[in-house]
C-alpha cells in the first residue's frame, strides 16, 4: 500500500454520543473550522449508545489501527461533563486523543507507546465563553483546533501521570479451564448484527468451534455471510474483530430476542462430533 | 484563542430538514463540490423536525457564534418550495446566509449588522434544470458554491428591502409581573433533554430559581447533570443557552411524558423558603 | 454556471447501507484518508435500507448527473461480501465507480460512454488485513483512496468484460397499450413521501394525468407541495426524477399506509372529462 501526500492537511476525527439530531457535532465542526479552517474532519462516529463509555472505548480501540497517521482523535461521551473529571489529552507520537478522564481513553493509556498526558486546562485553547454541559464543543473542540494549527502539545494544560487516570475494567471475554470462552453481546449493529466481547483472535480456527447463546441452537462459526442460507442464523468472525451473531439479509436481534449484554459461549467442536460436524479425530 | 491559516478554503454550513435517509443531502454536496471544489461542507444539522421552520431558526440562531468567518451557511426548511415565495441572500460582511423567505432567516434579518438582502433569480448560478421541489439542490447548492469560488453576491439577483422578507414572531418567552419567567419546551433533544425557550441569560443566578412543568415536581435551577443523582430529575441551563429538563444518564422525555410545546416556568425561590431551598433572608 | 478551482483535490463520494450507528463508515472514511490525505469524502447516503441492491442503483442512477467531475464513487450495498463476488471498478473517463459485481453499478454499465471495467485483485492496493465481512473498508475504501492519488485504474485488477458483469432487471415502470404507466412505490424518504419507480419524463405534461393507488382517490399530478393544501394528499413529479405521493407537511406513508411496492399507476385524463378536469376537447 502506498500512501500519497506530504505535508497534508491535519485529520480531525470526532467520536460522540451526541447523535445527529440536534446540532451538537455541527456545533463542534464549526468550533474547529473556526480556528483552523485547513483541518478534515472525519466523524468517527456520533451514535454512541447515551453515556455508553465502555462501548466508546471499544469503538475507539477497534478503530485505533485504522486512524489516518498524525490525526487528532476528539472523543466525548461524558455523562459527568461540567464536574471535577478532567478533560485528558495524551500523545502517542503519531496520534493525539482528547476526552474526558471517564475510562473512554482506556485504549490509549493501555498503549506502551504513551508519550504525553495532560489535563487540559490552558482557557487560551478553550472557548472564552464555556457552558457546564457541553465540553466538546467548549474544550474539546477549540483545543483540538489549536492542536491541528500547530499549537505545542505540552501547553494544553498540566502534566498528569498515566497511572493515575481513569481506566475500565477489561471487557467480559473468558477463556476457562475447559478451553470454553465465554462473553456477552457488547452492542447490536446497524443491521441488527449481535456484536460480542468476544475476540477472534481466540478462536481463529473458526471450524472448531461452536456458538451458544440463550434460546438460539448452537451456531458453527464460520466465515462470512454468504456461508448461510438467506434468512438463516449464522456466526462468524465480524468487522470489529470479534464473534457476531447475525441472521442472512436480516437481524438477529429481531429474529432472537437477544438483549445487549446477554451472555455467549464459544465451545470447541467435541473431537468426536460426526454428522454436521467438519472435524473427527 | 488563536487562529491558524491565512486565506483559507472556503466554508459551506448546511442546515436543513432532509435528514439523511436519502440522497438529499449528498446531492447538496455534490452540486456544491462540482461548482467549487476546494470548499470545507459542515453540517450543522439535517435533522430539523420537518417544515419546522421555527425550530431552524432557533438552531441556526443559537449557532451563529460558533460559525466560521466568510462562512456561507445554507438553511432550508422549505415547505413553499416551488411557490412564490422568494429564495433570499442575505450578507452580514462577515457571513453569508442563503434560504427561502419564509421566516428561517429570521434571526440574521434582525441582526443590526446587515449589509446585503438580495432574492435569488440569476440563472447562471442555478442547475440548469430546476424541480419544482428541491431546490436546495437545485438553486441554494449552487449559489452557495458560486459565492465560495468568488461569485459576487449582489449579482445573485435583485436587491431586496429586508423590512419586507418574512420575520417570525418572537419565540414564546415572557416574563410575568411577578417576575416569573413562561417559556415552553420547543424541542427534545438527542438524548431526551426537553429544551425550553427560556433564555438561561433571564435567570442568570441559578440558585435563585424553581423550574416548574405539568406533571413533574418543582426542580432547583443547577449547573450540570452531576448536580443530580443517576436517574433523577434537574433542570439546568443548557447547551443552547436556554433551561433544560433532564434525566441523569436517561431521557426526560420518557420519564416525564412532557411533549413539545408544554408550558415551563421559571419561579424565583421565596426568599423565605426553608428546607431544601438555600436562601433564607 | 462557471466552475471554479483549476486541479482540485479529489472527491470519493461513499454511497452504502452501513448507517452511521456504528463506526463502519467512519473506518471507511479513517482508512481513505490514512493513504490519501486530501481526498474530499461526500457522504451520498448510507441509508440505503440494508442489502436493497435495487434501492442502490437508484440512488446512483439519480445522483450520476450531479457527482463532482472526475470523483470517485465507492458503492457498497454487499450482501454477498467474503464470496465469490468480484469487487469491481468501472471507468467512465468522467468518474471511477467502486462496488460489488451484483448489480449495484448496473446504472454505469449500461452507460454509453463505459470505458474501463476491471476486477479489483491487486493486493497492493488493499489493507494488508482483509476481513470477510468488511470489504468497504478493507478493499474498496483503499482502492478509491489509491485511485485518488494517482494510482492507474489498470492496475487495480484484471480486465473483465462488462457483458458478464451481474445486471439488474430495468425497475418496474411500463406503458401499457391504452397509455396507462403501471409502476411501484421503490421507497418512502425522510418526509414520508412514497417515490414511485414511474419516470417523470413519461408524463410530462402533468396537467393530463392523474395518479392511482390502492385506497386513496385519484390525485391529479401537479407541480409541487404548494398546489395542496395543508394535510392534503398531492402526486407530482418529485426530485427524483419520478412521480412521488405526499402530504403537504405531513407523511404520505403514515396517512395512507401504503407500502413500498404497491402498485401506482399514472392514467390519462379523458378528453371528455369535466368538473375538476382541466382539458376538454
Amino acid at each position: 500500500m502506498k500512501s500519497f501526500g506530504e505535508n497534508p492537511d491535519p485529520v480531525v476525527v470526532l467520536m460522540t454520543d451526541f447523535g445527529v439530531k440536534d446540532t451538537y457535532v455541527g456545533q463542534m465542526k464549526a468550533v474547529i473550522l473556526s480556528i483552523c479552517p485547513k483541518v478534515h474532519i472525519v466523524d468517527l462516529t456520533h451514535a454512541v449508545t447515551p453515556q455508553h463509555v465502555v462501548l466508546g472505548a471499544f469503538f475507539l480501540e477497534r478503530s485505533l489501527p485504522f486512524l489516518p497517521p498524525h490525526s487528532i482523535v476528539v472523543c466525548v461521551v461524558d455523562p459527568g461533563v461540567g464536574t471535577a473529571r478532567k478533560p485528558l489529552a495524551l500523545s502517542t507520537g503519531c496520534h493525539t486523543f482528547l476526552g474526558p478522564d471517564n475510562g473512554l481513553l482506556t485504549p490509549v493509556l493501555e498503549m506502551t507507546g504513551l508519550r504525553g498526558c495532560v489535563s487540559i486546562t490552558n482557557p487560551d485553547i478553550m472557548l472564552p465563553e464555556r457552558s457546564s454541559t457541553f465540553h466538546g464543543r467548549d474544550i474539546f473542540s477549540p483545543a483540538a483546533a489549536h492542536l491541528a494549527g500547530g499549537f505545542p502539545f505540552w501547553k494544553l494544560g498540566e502534566p498528569e501521570d498515566p497511572s493515575s487516570c481513569v481506566r475500565l475494567p477489561s471487557r467480559g471475554c473468558r477463556v476457562k479451564a475447559d478451553g470454553t470462552i465465554e462473553g456477552n453481546v457488547l452492542f447490536t449493529d446497524h443491521f441488527g448484527n449481535l456484536v460480542t466481547t468476544i475476540d477472534t483472535s481466540l478462536c481463529l480456527n473458526h471450524r472448531e468451534w461452536f456458538t451458544e447463546a440463550e434460546g438460539i441452537p448452537p451456531l458453527p462459526l464460520v466465515e462470512t455471510y454468504g456461508n448461510a442460507q438467506e434468512g438463516e442464523l449464522l456466526a462468524y468472525g465480524g468487522s470489529f474483530g470479534t464473534v457476531e451473531i447475525a441472521v442472512r439479509n436480516g437481524s438477529a436481534a429481531d429474529r432472537t430476542g437477544i438483549q445487549n449484554g446477554s451472555q455467549v459461549r464459544l465451545v470447541r467442536r467435541s473431537k468426536t462430533v460426526t454428522g454436521n460436524g467438519e472435524t473427527k479425530a
